[in-house]
C-alpha cells in the first residue's frame, strides 16, 4: 500500500458517552506521533464544524490537557447530529468538504461516534472516491447504546453499564432501608431499539442489589403481564425494584411511554404538556394498581456522562480503538470502522480489527433472547458473561479540590 | 463522673446517607474496644427495633465487614421513621424500652439521625431520669440537608454536596455538546426546608461547569421572575442550567411542586395523579415560555445513595462523630449530641464537641442570606469558602468484580 502524507481531521458525533474523548486521544496522541500526518486537526461539532470550518490545530494543545480527555465526559471536540443528504440528490455539502479537505490537504478522516456517524463517514469515503480525491476514512465506534453491528461492543457502553449498576446496588439499599413491605422503584434506563443498557442493570444481581424486574425494548411489553409480575414480586420480598428500557414498546409497537403524554394530551384543558417519561408512566400504573408507594428515577444524561465512575476496561479499548484507526488507516485501511473482537477462553481479551463501515452502519443489534430468562423480564448468565468483564478497572478521572479536572482545549484554529 | 459498665444501643433513624455506616462503624469499633461497654448491640430499623426487641450483637460480626461500613450507603442496621409519644400523654413505648434496655443492662444509648431522632433521643433520655434508670444518651448527627442546629455541618452533607457538583458538572458539559443554543436543563434537589443541597450546586461552579440559575426555599419563589431570569441567561448564553431544591415555595407558601399536580388534579378525568415533581413541573413552565427543549432530572435516591463518590472528609467525620460519641457517654456525658465546631483560621479543620440535644433537636439552620447573591438566584463566596472544604477526599468504597462490595452483617440476635 503507498504511502500517503497529509493532515488527518477527527470529529465526534452524536450522543457523547463518559469515554468518547478517551477515544479522541487515541487518535490524537497517536496522530501527532506519526510522521505521515502532517496536521492533526480537530472538527468542532463534527461534520458541521468541517462544513463551516471550525477546525483546531491539536499540535498547539498542552499535551497534558490532552491526557486529561480521558477524564472528562461529554465531547470535548463538540458533537453534532447532522445528516449528510444523499450526494445524488444534493453534492453540495460534499462539494464542501472536498474544499476544506483540499484546503487543508486532508488525507486521513476519522469519525467518532454511532451508526449514524458511521453512515456519514461511509458516505463522505464513497464521495471522495467517486471525485478520486485520496482521503482514507476511519470509523472509531462509540454509543452507551451498545447497538452497532461488527463490533463485540462498543466503548462507552461498559462504562454507562457500570454506573448503571452500582447507582442502581447503591439506591436500591438506600430504598430497603425500612425494612419489609419496602417501596417499589422503577429505573428508566436509555436505550430506544436495543436493551443493552438496560440489561447491565442485571450486573447488581451478581452483589444481590439488582432489579427484581427488567424489561426490554427487544420484547413487547404487556402491561397487564407487568402489573402481574409486579404484584408476584411484591409477595414474595414486600417490595420491587424494577429497570426499563426507555424504549419498550406493545405489540402494536406503540411506545409505553406515549401511554403517560396521550393521556395528558386527551385531558389537559390548558393546552400543557405533562412530560414527565416512561418511570412516571410506570410508577404511575403501579401506584393505580396497588395503591402502594412508587418512584420513578429517570438516570437521564447521568448515565452517560459520569465519568467520575468509568470502566477502566472501557476506557483502555475507547483509546485504542482510536490508536488502531491511526494506525490501520496509515497502513492503508479505509473504509473500516474499528471493532472489538473478544478473544475465545475464559480469560477476557478483545483486539481491535477493522470492519467494513458499510456492515456498521446498516444493522442494529439487539440482545440476543437466549440471553433472558424464560419469562423475558430478566437476564441469564449468558448476558452477565458478556457484560462482567466490561466494567472493571476504575475511572482516569482526576480530581483538584475534590471536583473533576476537566480538560481545557485551546481550539486554536490553523 | 462515675464508671457506668453495661451494654449500648446503636440505632439509625431516618432517611440515609452515603457516610451514616462509617458513623456506625465509629459507635460500633470504639465501643468494641472500650472496657465498660460489655456488650455492643445494634438496634435493626432504629427504635422500632428496640420495641421490637430486633437486636443484634455487634462482637459477633467479622471485624472486617464492620471496615466495610465505610464504603456501604443506606443504613445498614437498618432505619425507622417512628415518632414517640409524649411520654406524658401515653408511655407505652417508653416502658418497653426500659424493659428492653434492662434486659440487656443496656446503660448507653446512641441514635444516629437528623433532627427527629435527635427529638426521640432526647425524649428517651428524659424519661430514663424520670424513672431513674440511669442511662446515656447521646446523639450522632447525620443528614444530607445539613439542618441541624448546633453544628458546623452534618456528616452527609458532604458527600451528597460532592455528589451534587460532580453529577451537575458533567451532566452540564453533556447537555451543552451541541454547541450554542445550548439546552436548558432543570436539576431538583432534595431539601425540604433548607437549601443547603441544592446551594452545593454552586460548588460546580468553580469549575465553570454549575448551574446558572439556583433557588432555594429559604427565599420565595416567584414564577415571573423565574422565566425572566431563564430568559435573560439563554440570550447571554443560548442555554440555561438551573438547579432548585426540592422545597421551593411562593410566597404564599405554596410549594412550588404542587403547581403541577393540582393542575393534573383539577383536568385528569381517568382519576389518575399525573406524578413527576418540580423538575417537570419547571421544566414544563419553561417549555411553554420558551418552546425551547427543557431537560428536568431529579436526583432523587441518586443523591443520599453515591457511596462510591463519597467526600473523604465526610467520611472521616462522620467515622470520629460515632467515636466521640462513644468516648463522650463513658466520660459522663449525657442528653448531648456531638457536634462539629469549625478551627478559625484559613486552613479547614473541625473539632468534635458535645452540645445539649435540645438545642439540636429544636431548630433547623439554613441557609444565610448573606451566602446568596443579590437576586437570591445563587451563591456567592461565603457559601463556596463554607462548602468547598467538605467536599475533599476520595471515597472508601472497595469494589469486586467492578461492583461495590457492600458490608454484609450477619445479625445474630444476642
Amino acid at each position: 500500500m503507498s504511502t500517503l502524507k497529509g493532515a488527518c481531521i477527527i470529529g465526534q458525533s452524536g450522543g457523547p458517552t463518559s469515554v468518547i474523548n478517551a477515544s479522541a486521544r487515541g487518535v490524537i496522541e497517536t496522530a501527532l506521533k506519526n510522521e505521515n500526518i502532517t496536521q492533526v486537526l480537530a472538527a468542532e461539532n463534527g461534520i458541521k464544524g468541517i462544513l463551516e470550518d471550525r477546525l483546531f490545530d491539536c499540535g498547539l494543545e498542552d499535551p497534558k490537557e490532552l491526557e486529561l480527555l480521558s477524564g472528562t465526559p461529554s465531547s470535548s471536540l463538540g458533537s453534532c447530529r447532522y445528516k449528510l443528504k444523499d450526494s445524488d440528490v444534493d453534492d453540495t455539502d460534499y462539494k464542501r468538504i472536498l474544499e476544506i479537505f483540499k484546503k487543508y490537504n486532508v488525507r486521513y478522516f476519522f469519525y467518532n461516534g454511532g451508526n449514524d456517524s458511521m453512515d456519514t463517514c461511509n458516505k463522505v469515503s464513497k464521495y471522495m472516491q467517486k471525485v478520486g480525491y485520496e482521503c482514507r476514512v476511519i470509523g472509531v465506534p462509540k454509543t452507551i447504546d451498545n447497538d452497532l453491528a461488527g463490533t463485540d461492543h462498543c466503548p462507552g457502553f461498559g462504562s454507562a453499564a457500570k454506573y448503571i449498576a452500582t447507582a442502581i446496588a447503591e439506591a436500591s439499599l438506600d430504598a430497603k432501608v425500612y425494612g419489609s413491605g419496602g417501596p417499589i422503584v422503577v429505573f428508566e434506563i436509555m436505550g430506544r431499539n436495543a436493551g443493552w443498557l438496560a440489561a447491565s442493570s442485571a450486573l447488581a444481581n451478581c452483589i444481590g442489589e439488582g432489579p427484581d424486574l427488567i424489561y426490554l425494548p427487544e420484547v413487547p411489553f404487556d402491561m397487564d403481564q407487568f402489573l402481574a409480575d409486579v404484584d408476584r414480586v411484591r409477595k414474595e420480598k414486600g417490595g420491587c425494584i424494577v429497570a426499563v428500557s426507555e424504549g419498550i414498546q406493545d405489540k402494536n409497537g406503540v411506545f409505553i411511554s406515549e401511554y403517560g403524554s396521550d393521556l395528558a394530551k386527551t385531558v389537559d384543558a390548558f393546552g400543557h404538556s405533562q412530560m414527565g417519561g416512561l418511570a412516571s408512566v410506570l410508577a404511575n400504573k403501579i401506584k393505580e394498581h396497588t395503591g402502594a408507594k412508587v418512584r420513578g428515577i429517570e438516570f437521564s444524561l447521568l448515565q452517560r456522562s459520569a465519568a467520575h465512575s468509568a470502566s477502566g476496561v472501557d476506557l483502555d479499548e475507547a483509546y485504542r480503538v482510536g490508536e488502531e484507526a491511526v494506525l490501520a488507516a496509515v497502513r492503508g485501511e479505509s473504509d473500516k470502522m474499528i471493532a472489538l473482537k473478544r478473544a475465545d477462553g475464559d480469560e477476557y481479551k478483545c483486539d481491535c480489527v477493522a470492519v467494513p463501515l458499510s456492515e456498521a452502519a446498516n444493522a442494529e443489534r439487539k440482545v440476543p433472547e437466549s440471553w433472558m430468562n424464560e419469562a423475558k423480564n430478566g437476564l441469564n448468565e449468558n448476558f452477565v458473561k458478556y457484560a462482567l468483564p466490561l466494567i472493571q478497572g476504575e475511572t482516569l478521572q482526576k480530581t483538584e479540590n475534590g471536583l473533576p479536572r476537566f480538560a481545557h482545549l485551546k481550539k486554536i484554529h490553523p
